[in-house]
């Protein structure tokens, strides 16, 4: 049987963890659904709150150069997805960005009015498709995850697809599908919101056309952070942002009446930026900078075989089922299961310091984000669930009460 | 001539100016563009990164109630709005939101086809108008500030306009211009960035049918914090939400792949909230309501009268001349001046200590917070202005660099 200690003693990631505030007696595997803090996120958002928003005001726009902040955070995510400098840009919601990035692509394939995406990708995916079809008539379409390829007909304006199922850790082959779609006549949007930080993503390795992802995930950039969104250069100048907000002018402070989209990735700007906010992402991915990418898969998969291995038996006595594909490889940075006491199990292993979450109707998720998880505390994880199971302890009243966030 | 001292010997208001963070030896009159700190933010931020996300995590959300932030402090937002609790929702961005309220408006009116607003309005609203217009064949059209109710014809599904100017702060009549755009069959979106918590404001005495506004100025919310939308309750049950994401659902944490909205204001919401940036805008907002809108009002048109009385020699001498309205009743919380080296004249005061903005191509900005300025700033930023003039400090190289943020 695999040796945690052995694995951990090993693990040239091991170091990252004093970066990160956790509190005692806590395994937190929910690094997928909210980041752990940075250490220097405490301190770079006091810096904002008491000296640059304090003390500067309003000349902390320029002198703290808050206003090139969405740009220089966008710049150094870049370098974790596959991107150039100047591709992607920190701003709004994932939702949001989805939104943005339909209507563009759209915009550049005015032939065709079918958005493709798969049944079960994440609901804001397809509930931003469906705004969208609403209000312009376009046609939100949708196949089971198997028949997408199948399904680019010449219809297909856009396809939009996630590359790391938030469920299952499926990870679909982004090359491989970019080129079925631009075969296909179509263009393709990924969202990275389960894959940026977790595993490689080379964007423009796969020739894809645009992507969104999510800021307080992976990327540890605190609650609500804000996402991004990437734009392949060969179509900034002509993709049309049909959220034409003032940040995302040629000339914001010229205070013209009339829109004039900036040059480049800019143009996807929209409001305000969100100046706490970025502050706290800013310092989630520069820490993930750190790191190497190659490094960080390894572990990962280290992580999720001896998660597996241990769950092993506990599965066969339990009832536990794993969801998605067997293979660590083909899955991102998290393993989930299927039960039919999903629910009440999460809540007996919080209770016991094992933080994962269930999402309906009986998937079971645990996140393993190998900055700040050692093997020593997965093998620990896993004794307790077997643990949690083996007494019952899941199997009261207080664990069935449905939280407002599961 | 007015003393300062008396008046503010007899302000009651004055207390609130130690709740506040202002640097020493600054005459801080940009409280239009980003209000200053308030002190209970430094604490309650620094609270949200260290206990709630690096102690408690995924599970703040339901423990700390991040998930019912947006409601909580929409709920605020209303009572210094005029509208009631379950009809604001603090989220996203102005622009972000403008766009929201333009498409629940046009779902609103169906055979109608165009969006009327000013010229000059604060550009994002009409960028956003220019944006939607270009997604979906609707038109979006200006006409001259004057012209407006005449071209309320019955082609307007809804009109956008701002109550408060944010050049000139001229204020519109809400009441009188909602009742007009009715009785010509339009619904109406007011934008408040300029007026809450600037000036009484009561929505639902003017039946305004949607508003939206900004956290950063007057409300006193951080940089870049949420903005917020109102949403008449006789509307939410049937408006459409166009950005329909996640958080807008009935139920999000069922991960249904069809979008149902929730039942009431909850589904302008869309993705997930910012957590930090609503944190700083709580506080805010709750200092605003520990006070009273009508002393507010009052002691801002004092400071206005004596800005007005002090600068009246200063304009004789250096040709500046008043923007907007000369009566102050006629204006938000702010006073503005033209003259053609508007911008190297407001970087000359910024040097010697008075801060105040500069808004192409001629106006000099000068907001005034009743909460944290006294009328002895007031006068003596005034007497500063005299003295940039007179020494001709203004008419140096270095003032007439242009900067990204004006």
């Amino acid at each position: 049987m695999t040796d945690p200690a052995t694995l951990d003693a090993a693990d040239p990631l091991a170091h990252f963890r004093e970066r990160f505030a956790l509190p005692a007696g806590t395994i937190y595997l929910d690094g997928n659904s909210l980041g752990a803090r940075p250490n220097a996120a405490a301190h770079r958002i006091a810096e904002v709150v008491e000296e640059e928003w304090g003390e500067g005001l309003i000349g902390s726009w320029n002198a703290a150069d808050w206003v090139g902040a969405p740009r220089r955070i966008g710049d150094k995510i870049a370098r974790l997805i596959g991107a150039d400098a100047g591709e992607v840009i920190a701003c709004d919601s994932t939702s949001i960005n989805v939104f943005k990035a339909l209507c563009a692509a759209l915009s550049l394939n005015p032939g065709r009015k079918v958005i493709l995406s798969e049944r079960g990708n994440f609901p804001t995916d397809l509930y931003m498709m469906q705004g969208l079809a609403g209000l312009t008539g376009v046609e939100a379409r949708t196949v089971e995850p198997d028949e997408v390829e199948a399904a680019l007909d010449t219809q297909v304006a856009v396809l939009l697809l996630t590359q790391v199922h938030y469920k299952t850790g499926a990870m679909r082959d982004m090359a491989a599908v970019t080129r079925r779609a631009h075969e296909a006549g179509a263009l393709a949007i990924w969202d990275l919101s389960h894959s940026a930080g977790a595993v490689p993503v080379d964007l423009n390795a796969a020739n894809a056309d645009f992507a969104i992802g999510c800021g307080y995930k992976f990327l540890n950039g605190g609650p609500g952070a804000p996402a991004y969104i990437f734009v392949a250069a060969r179509h900034q100048a002509t993709a049309q942002p049909a959220l034409s907000g003032w940040f995302g002018h040629a000339a914001p402070f010229a205070f013209s009446d009339d829109y004039r989209p900036a040059p480049g990735i800019e143009r996807f700007l929209c409001g305000t930026p969100p100046v706490l906010g970025l502050a706290g992402l800013e310092c989630g991915v520069d820490l993930m900078l750190e790191s190497d990418m190659e490094a960080v898969r390894a572990k990962s998969l280290s992580l999720a075989r001896l998660f597996a291995e241990r769950m092993a038996p506990v599965c066969a006595e339990h009832g536990f089922e794993l969801a998605g594909p067997s293979a660590a490889e083909a899955r991102g940075s998290q393993i989930s299961y299927r039960h039919p006491e999903g629910y009440p199990i999460i809540q007996a292993l919080k209770a016991r310091g094992v933080i994962g979450d269930f999402r309906d109707p009986d998937v079971l998720r645990f996140g393993l984000t190998p900055l700040y998880l050692s093997h020593a505390e997965v093998a620990r994880a896993v004794e307790i669930i077997g643990e949690v199971m083996a007494s019952g302890a899941w199997d009261r009243p207080e664990h069935k009460v449905r939280s407002a966030v599961t």
